[in-house]
């Protein structure tokens, strides 16, 4: 008898949450990005969750914005993921460590040893989220005047991986043989000289570190892009999507897995997550109202600036408590228009409430009852939407703390979710085969 | 009344101590390389003993060495510094944190960085071991076919430096205001936008974290050339020196103090710790028993090549057991081959063990009962021959928990080392000042 499908459930992770007015919140911590001992807390949290993983999204720059929205924004600094998470591996047991590394701004061997070192350390629980790094403000930290075109961050990204996973392969997982008799700490004839003189990178190897516990850390890819769907069909283990509905989730979901069919890769060999905000309440209308509270703490005059630029349409002269007016077609985004428009009408949104909703976090969220979110994720793995979700909190600890007491154990009861995890490291949550070492065979 | 002058105690650590035949002592872990267990272990002994700085030794390559020597090397294999110490950060409380940091093959946005969240993370207890990196196989992991040239590699360190420090300070201590009801995050009068156009960087900046908790983390430094040593004068605040006596110290302790006095630094800004092996016994000659027992475990023939280069001459046809032979003067290194005779002649070693003294650890070491110890150091300490050192324990734990057990009593007896951290960050122990922001007065 197979086991029924179950949800993979990452938490995608920023100190204050990822919506902007939620450092404003009452009961919030805004000071999150300074003080490890909230992250310590919301991690513990998450494993008492039985989350798969806990993902820390990453930039190498201040975000690009206007300086009168980044004073308002808590995104302006942040923990480093690899101090983060190697600090969160002692707090914690058994939850995933997903961390963002650049393909574009480091070197395959510091990628590489990182991974390896923060797997060794966690007991097998790291995962890497391969970006190429989008933000154009990131290539001045760097010593480059221009940001590198996208295609060529791509290709750059596919032989970076490749050296990467190479790298990690440099002993076969039984070369320590440590004989205190003999004295022979290693066998060298197990030890592979990489030698990689690629397009782009020459690195020799070894690695001066152990196969990682995992043999390799769990590969996560975000790119959306034709170049970033087909990077992430051949070597994604894990995919963070971003949809704004079941519809464009199945589309992905049958786009991907059929990438996958191609390239002769099993089906389940990788996850498909997209991100997904989640406001809990005892009733539908607590939640909206939580949505609509933390919605409301975002500045009016940045948000009416991400309406304007959604609209394509300056709308600083719309009534901001009316409705949102007819407006004449522009050149603008059309699904962004569309999005916004849609999203007024159904939710019954003012002016200044779309546009502190796009303000705030305009992405895919779930907001409803511990059962109406259980039904609706249910409906997305069923109908393949997807394999499980990344979530996002509204605001921190209490959106999280709501999401494990009552929606997880909800999810639980429907056997949607694990309730134990069955193994100690990543791979095992998320029902990945540990790769073989592709320069020697198990002995 | 001013405090009398105490020691300082770094511990200079590879998971399995720094001796080459270590792994296989007696109740030592073989597996230190690969389980973050014995670490945790190491550093909170350390920290029971009140030691200033955990320090982690750091190298991006293996090591340079014929695979006949390697093969016996746990070298081989280490954690990466960011991610041990970030975990050793959760599992301390006290101890400070210093990790190696290389200026020629990382980029000074991502050391800045790292270095600020750990600090952050901590407490305020990280340093930077700032290395230029000498193992040139370090260049071949970072496509380069050659190693940079040492002098060179040294006035991008200074560079380095001067981004790294100025990034640190991209936000005023107080930038931060969080004012949860006007919803204002940060003043940005409070943050400074680097824009460095250097010789070798181009790094606009700001740094996407707050200010370190320190300021700056503690700045430490290795270099012993010429220009390694100017290096340190003008930056640095800890100097991790090696020397072969006291005389040694007290001229390298002189030479660089008056570089401070030219420099118009304060002499107790910068601080001097030679490396030291340290040898616990309950009497000499048990200290030395043990010292011969650690040494025994080094290859033989691996230690007869070492012997062979310091001497420059073929030691493999010495009668092993035999004493050292009248030898003719060569070519090779006269220091080298005048130290290996003396120590032959001191301590009155075979050609064996000679050999095997030097494969193992040849640099400077305690070996004695905690009173012959503690009288060595205080005349180092007073005879302006340091201000304490960076300890080496010849394997673990037993000789770390030697030296916390036996010896720190006794300097803390003698009123020459803390019983309790008088502060929480590493700059609180050594002693050193809050480096103010160069961009911003306090408000
Ligand atoms: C849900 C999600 C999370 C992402 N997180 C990050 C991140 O933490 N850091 C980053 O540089 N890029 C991040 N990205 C950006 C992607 O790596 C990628 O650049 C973006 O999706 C555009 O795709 P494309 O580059 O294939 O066009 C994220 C993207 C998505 C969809
Ligand atoms: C006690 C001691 C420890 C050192 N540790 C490291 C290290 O961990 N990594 C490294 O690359 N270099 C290390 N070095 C090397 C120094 O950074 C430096 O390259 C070496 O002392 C030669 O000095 P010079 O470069 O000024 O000639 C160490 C040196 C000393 C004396």
């Amino acid at each position: 008898m197979s086991k029924p499908r179950q949800l993979h459930l990452g938490a995608f992770m920023r100190p204050v949450s990822i919506h902007t007015g939620a450092w404003r919140y009452p009961g919030a911590y805004p000071d999150a990005n300074f003080n490890f001992n909230h992250l310590r807390k919301f991690a513990q949290t998450l494993e008492r969750g039985k989350f798969d993983a806990f993902f820390m999204a990453d930039h190498l720059a201040v975000l690009n914005m206007p300086i009168d929205a980044l004073k308002r924004s808590h995104t302006v600094t942040s923990f480093e993921p690899f101090t983060l998470l190697s600090a969160l591996a002692g707090a914690t047991e058994r939850i995933g460590l997903v961390a963002t590394a650049s393909t574009t701004f480091d070197a395959p061997y510091h990628v590489a040893r990182r991974f390896a070192s923060l797997d060794h350390i966690s007991g097998g629980r790291a995962g890497w989220n391969i970006v190429t790094t989008s933000n154009p403000d990131a290539a001045l930290n760097f010593g480059l005047d221009d940001h590198m075109e996208h295609d060529e961050r791509y290709r750059r990204a596919r032989e970076f991986y490749d050296v990467v996973t190479g790298l990690w392969d440099s002993f076969a997982d039984d070369a320590f043989v440590r004989d205190v008799t003999s004295g022979l700490f290693f066998d060298p004839s197990r030890m592979h000289v990489l030698d990689h003189k690629g397009k782009y990178y020459s690195v020799r190897g070894p690695l001066n570190i152990a196969r990682p516990v995992q043999g390799w850390p769990v590969i996560v890819q975000a790119g959306a892009s034709e170049a970033g769907k087909q990077l992430a069909a051949e070597t994604a283990e894990v995919i963070f999507a971003a949809h704004n509905s079941l519809a464009d989730g199945q589309r992905f979901y049958a786009d991907v897995k059929g990438r996958l069919d191609k390239l002769g890769r099993a089906r389940d060999s990788l996850k498909i997550l997209p991100g997904a905000l989640v406001v809990v309440g005892d009733t539908v209308e607590e939640a909206r109202e939580k949505r609509a509270k933390v919605d409301s703490l975002v500045d009016y005059a940045n948000a009416i600036a991400s309406l304007s630029i959604a609209l394509g349409h300056d709308a600083s002269k719309f009534d901001p408590d009316g409705p949102l007016p007819d407006i004449p077609e522009s050149n603008a985004s059309k699904s962004g228009r569309e999005r916004a428009i849609a999203l007024a009408k159904r939710d019954n949104l003012t002016v200044r409430q779309l546009a502190q909703r796009l303000g705030g976090f305009g992405g895919f969220a779930f907001v409803g009852t511990p059962k109406t979110i259980a039904d609706e994720m249910e409906e997305w793995l069923v109908s393949e939407g997807s394999d499980g979700f990344n979530l996002m909190f509204p605001f921190l600890p209490a959106g999280l703390d709501d999401f494990v007491d009552k929606v997880v154990p909800e999810l639980q009861r429907r056997g949607l979710f694990r309730r134990e995890y069955e193994g100690p490291t990543l791979r095992d949550h998320l029902g990945l085969a540990r790769p073989s070492n592709r320069f020697f065979a198990p002995a």
